[in-house]
């Protein structure tokens, strides 16, 4: 039985808080492990303030008519679980939906209830995918503008090849994090406006970027194209993510072969993943694209998502402060064009593979998702709470980004990314 | 016993044809299969026209005293055995080195040998190493400056940046592939000069790129840095490496953020990873590098190598043409700095990560790295053995990259590189 958030009259036995980003119409997944025991992970399912061990509830033989075995799920990531493909994850969490609902008994009832329903306290949440190749798309047509005109030309302030391609490039794997962890302010090579020279120092110009991820399920062998089409078939869940970059090191390192140490240093996305199939409620209408695309990324129906975002500052000792409000269905590109493009080359698309979507701005100044823009290269500080301005990210800054879609007072949700800036080791 | 390319005089007792690329002192490690069970793979070191099965050997007991078990050799991938570090796989190869000495009957004169000794026509090579993160530098002056005469500025073919940095950006590690698979060419968006739009089509323009890889062991955590000094200890060994490019795709989609589905329809490379053990007594100098590099960048010592590299392209019925010589050590910026410059912003390197070194061209017209250079642009074609011309490659063409370093009549080689390009799916 596959609930989604247009039946909102259907609940939960378990006690879903009000405004919880995690009702039973939302079932994301994610890896955890008891606080008791914390190098014993497993996957988990979370509603409301509680997680469903799914390696328990597979030992109960709750999935046995399914192709899931329990050591898919006795594992330190999604993958294991994902390499079943789109049908088998998607039977597995219709199960998981009829299981939680609230007119029927046949796991409520049962003992094993105290043993695989864990209050979200008592865990800690991984990494949820072990990710294969890391690709960061730059599909916000706002965001590509402003940098443009920031660092290029105001008047042709996007590329000529911006309008035909979803922009993207390769990123690094290794330093994706989980939320939750720090990040250190980067060192590296930095060419003051003023200085002939360049020099050795710790990054001055720290700063987020507002994404989203989405994470794959396997595509196919080498040499072939996946279509527009078949994308979403591919494409297992969605998590918010934060590409932070140094503003300094990428404008002396990047041309002409792209962002490296500006970017690698972290990114960070959070641990609950977001099932497509949550989220279908909630598709729309990509804006119009202008030129026509290339036959190989038209596509029919509504591929964007309605998903509001947030982001925010927190200061010690001081309230956070809300920076940032946009969409994601501000993005010019959608992902079924961005899989479409990466594929049309034959390049092949893996299990875990985790694509982000570009700095997500909105069309107006408080919607733009990252400081450089909302700073508007410094000229437009922000005001914090303690009376201190922000330009870029300082030291012990916590950067924190929500999101979450609403449909009849159900929020589909995503909880947070959330991690603090420490000075340079 | 370590036995390098110094000890020319040493022997073993399989017998190793003249000329061959694996005497006893190179020793380089793969994953292989027998023909009879393709499935079943197992670590294995080449010397001369056999492999040596080390799943085999550590079954035997031939390794009770060093670190590996038996399961580290039963695997598709080098990096359980890589996971040891640097130390034990010394260990391990200086343990192989003796068994296989002439002087040394402990092995030879038992009858496991005719069980872990196996020609290598009875066996497959697969892909040696299982590719957490690619990374591709651009690290040879003289590629560089070429590039930049044919599409920038003659005057000014170096950017500001690349004298101060080793230039460096994220590849796809999911298609690289091994030695002896075929490539598709790749479709995607050109925009011919004549056009005032982009358009659908097969690349028109497939390069080879003539690079070195080196494969990492564990470096540090995410946040510290690896030193010049300290490189060295993370690296296990080269192989080469065939950076497939698609030009037409390139020229359009690189700016601002880099090559992306011009480079990763597929890479390839050798399938025998010589260790940088086998390759020390070729250490040389590296080029004077002038400005003065920064602090994190310098070093001590010989950290670049002597390596011996040639380019050929075979088409059907015809011998095959070498279109290219070069060496390695010409590279302007060498391994060690690097490694250095990839984790002083505090990115984390991890087991099995491949590091390609960019195209490799020499000072000379014949030792260009490239189509694009050795073509000049397409106004110097090639001219093949059937009397057709080459400025690019065409379909059914197979381009071989080989290596080697001579010594005393020892050569540490490492086999070949060799692809065939055919038409898109």
């Amino acid at each position: 039985m596959q609930i989604t958030a247009n039946q909102a009259h259907l609940k939960s036995w378990v006690e879903v808080p009000a405004h919880s980003d995690f009702p039973i119409q939302n079932l994301p997944f994610g890896v955890v492990s008891e606080c008791s025991s914390p190098t014993q992970k497993f996957v988990a399912v979370r509603i409301g303030d509680h997680v469903l061990n799914l390696a328990a509830m597979a030992e109960y033989g709750y999935f046995d008519d399914l192709v899931f075995s329990q050591q898919d799920f006795q594992q330190d990531y999604l993958n294991p679980m994902m390499k079943h493909g789109k049908m088998a994850v998607r039977a597995l969490r219709n199960r998981i939906s009829e299981l939680l609902l609230d007119i029927n008994n046949s796991f409520r009832l049962q003992q094993e209830q105290h043993v695989a329903l864990i209050p979200v306290s008592a865990v800690e949440t991984h990494m949820p995918v072990q990710i294969g190749d890391y690709t960061d798309f730059y599909s916000s047509k706002e965001h590509a503008t402003n940098v443009g005109m920031m660092f290029r030309d105001p008047a042709n302030a996007l590329l000529p090849n911006w309008l035909w391609i979803p922009v993207g490039y390769h990123g690094r794997a290794s330093s994706v994090i989980a939320s939750g962890q720090d990040v250190y302010r980067p060192k590296g090579q930095i060419k003051p406006d003023d200085n002939a020279d360049p020099i050795y120092a710790p990054s001055r110009q720290i700063d987020f970027e507002l994404e989203m991820g989405f994470i794959t399920f396997d595509g196919k062998p080498l040499g072939q194209q996946i279509t527009t089409a078949e994308a979403e078939d591919h494409i297992f869940g969605l998590c918010l993510f934060n590409d932070w970059s140094a503003r300094d090191i990428q404008k002396w390192e990047y041309v002409p072969l792209g962002p490296f140490l500006a970017k690698n240093f972290a990114s960070s996305m959070s641990c609950w993943i977001v099932t497509l199939d949550a989220l279908q409620p909630f598709a729309t209408a990509t804006p119009a694209q202008h030129p026509e695309v290339l036959s190989y990324l038209k596509f029919e129906g509504n591929k964007s998502y309605d998903i509001q975002l947030e982001v925010a500052i927190e200061i010690p000792q001081h309230p956070e402060k809300i920076v940032s409000k946009s969409n994601f269905k501000y993005m010019y590109w959608n992902m079924a064009q961005q899989l479409a493009h990466h594929t049309v080359n034959g390049c092949n698309i893996r299990c875990g593979d985790l694509m982000g979507s570009g700095t997500i701005s909105g069309p107006t100044p408080d919607s733009y998702g990252s400081m450089l823009e909302l700073a508007w290269k410094g000229t437009q500080p922000i005001q914090m709470p303690d009376g201190s301005e922000r330009r870029f990210i300082q030291d012990h800054d916590t950067v924190i980004m929500r999101g979450y879609c609403e449909n009849n007072g159900i929020k589909i949700g995503f909880g947070e990314v959330k991690s603090k800036l420490l000075p340079s080791l």
